[in-house]
């Protein structure tokens, strides 16, 4: 099993309008709504992979029990209908790498007082683009925050793998991820953390298994837009490893086995909601199936490009994850610090 | 009592951001909801004014429960301690006009299994502009419409006025509007129509008491944008008195009694919504009260000004509509159709 931790869990709402006109009335043409946070969508792609998972993090109020009740409709019989209707025939694609039957996602979250936020996409079908509002989440007090932390270290020590994922809601403390990842080690697992900013910061102090920030992040995180100089960076400020991802470029990996560049065949267009989600399903799942890092770090680039490609937002397409997936270049980075790569290596 | 009719209620959200960016991600600052819908904003300006109201309509889902919360937490206790906490002391405002206690609103909306929809204002700060989504609202089966119509003939048998507010969700026959207009005017009970398009048409040829467009609802209707020539045309078509809002111009009024316009002493600036709703209860109140035409018109015109200034979006300023009303200048027109109006005079 593998856990994922959503401190400040969402109810994902995409609103489609024929154009989105600001300043004026806009009929919203179709509503749809899912459970959401960056957690959840790494175990949602982590069930499509087969793996089992379970989901923790705080959830409250009316779109708290939204939340759940989705959550619980997610299942694998819900998601076979849900094939059924699409225009692939999705359970008779040929996917090599991945179970066609969904594992569980198994609802871990901790009720509290407030209301779970809402993020809202509307996306304008005359464009393709999206305008997003993300509230800003309930306020965690101590005693919720407390409660948390006794059901995570039970779920913890039971997991395979434990990934922290995303922003932090107000009244958590700054600290938090630094602690769950103390907590996590103490009991063996290994960690991954996926944040950004100052929780980033600490919690990379008490040296996770492994770290992905993106560009931003890890230029917030180290002061250097040069990737290989901020990734090993990063590294050193106590990460195990550190993948960077890099957009369209695909990802950058500094590890105790050596560093490594991963990038799809080809450039993808499409909407990048969730794709980092993706990459960090691929990463978790190759790391409980203890594949070498450069097949871990093509199954990540090859998830996140087939979800760029797929229509529905934080969905992949699982025709294109099989397409891509003996597609991408892997390459090896030279191992000396400081010094730009001279013998790079195709992996695949 | 007065009843009030909403088929189509909402759950209306409102985001403060600093600014809105479309195609990118927003941060809301501030989230506020409260219950929704043309004849539920009626109804609470009743309330203010001291009459008592019942809403009904149709309600359902999880954003029916939070809108059915939203509206019971509405009651006087709740005002009182909202005023408390704004700059205006808004309980020792020379309000002459409206008692200070406010008068309950009665929650007879009727459960569907579908979703009550939302509405969402997107208020930009800087420029204080605000972009509206609405989403379309749930269908309404036949068995609904059979329940609503049992209620509405007891309500309505019990209703000095009734309101018909706002759209048609989906499901329910174009003719909606004509079928209530026909069972009140069959109990013998007053009442107003505000809605649109071909609602409007069907509901106006079945003789209510009184139609309240504005501008383009009053053009679709008649093809006419010459307001005194389309307002009377409307009320050729069966409503005994017609009342256009021509925005910040006022009102003009074609009724069995004579003809008037009526303006705000004033342009007024600011935020327009729900002035139309706080007109009609302006009109309501003042027909249950059997004042003069011009009188309720001052009314009306003072509480829809009133609207405007006030800074949450649907409520109005208490002490603005005290300053405003006498101040309204109500004008009698010409008793000629199709001529302009050469003898004119101040009412107040």
């Amino acid at each position: 099993m593998i856990l994922t931790v959503t401190l400040n869990t969402a109810l994902d709402i995409t609103y489609r309008t024929a154009a989105l006109t600001p300043h004026a009335t806009n009929r919203v043409a179709e509503v749809s709504e899912r459970p959401g946070g960056k957690g959840i969508n790494v175990a949602r792609v982590l069930a499509a992979l087969g793996h089992e998972s379970v989901v923790t993090g705080f959830v409250g109020g009316r779109t708290g029990d939204a939340l759940r009740e989705l959550l619980a409709a997610e299942g694998p019989g819900a998601r076979a209908a849900h094939a059924a209707v699409s225009d692939a025939p999705v359970t008779d694609a040929p996917v090599t790498d991945a179970p066609v039957t969904d594992a569980p996602v198994t609802d871990a979250l901790v009720p509290i007082a407030g209301t779970t936020r809402r993020t809202i996409a509307v996306v304008d079908e005359t464009t393709g683009d999206t305008t997003q509002l993300n509230e800003p989440g309930p306020t965690v007090t101590p005693a919720e925050w407390a409660a948390f932390l006794t059901s995570y270290e039970g779920l913890a020590a039971r997991a395979d793998a434990v990934a922290l994922c995303g922003s932090l809601p107000p009244g958590v403390h700054v600290g938090a991820y630094a602690e769950l990842v103390r907590l996590a080690r103490a009991a063996g697992r290994p960690v991954l953390l996926d944040t950004s900013g100052e929780p980033l910061r600490r919690g990379i102090a008490a040296r996770p298994d492994l770290v992905k920030p993106n560009a931003d992040e890890l230029a917030q995180l180290t002061g250097s837009r040069e990737p290989l100089r901020a990734t090993r960076d990063a590294r050193r400020r106590g990460s195990q490893a550190v993948v960077a991802s890099l957009g369209a470029a695909g990802l950058l990996a500094v590890t105790p086995d050596g560093s490594w560049r991963a990038a799809p065949p080809m450039a993808v267009r499409g909407n990048p909601t969730g794709a980092g989600d993706s990459a960090v399903a691929g990463l978790l799942s190759g790391l409980v199936e203890r594949l070498p890092w450069p097949e871990r770090l093509a199954r990540a680039v090859a998830l996140s490009a087939a979800t760029v490609l797929a229509p529905a937002a934080g969905e992949f397409d699982r025709e294109a994850y099989a397409d891509l997936l003996p597609r991408v270049a892997v390459t090896e980075q030279s191992s000396q610090p400081e010094q730009e790569p001279h013998a790079t290596r195709q992996h695949r």
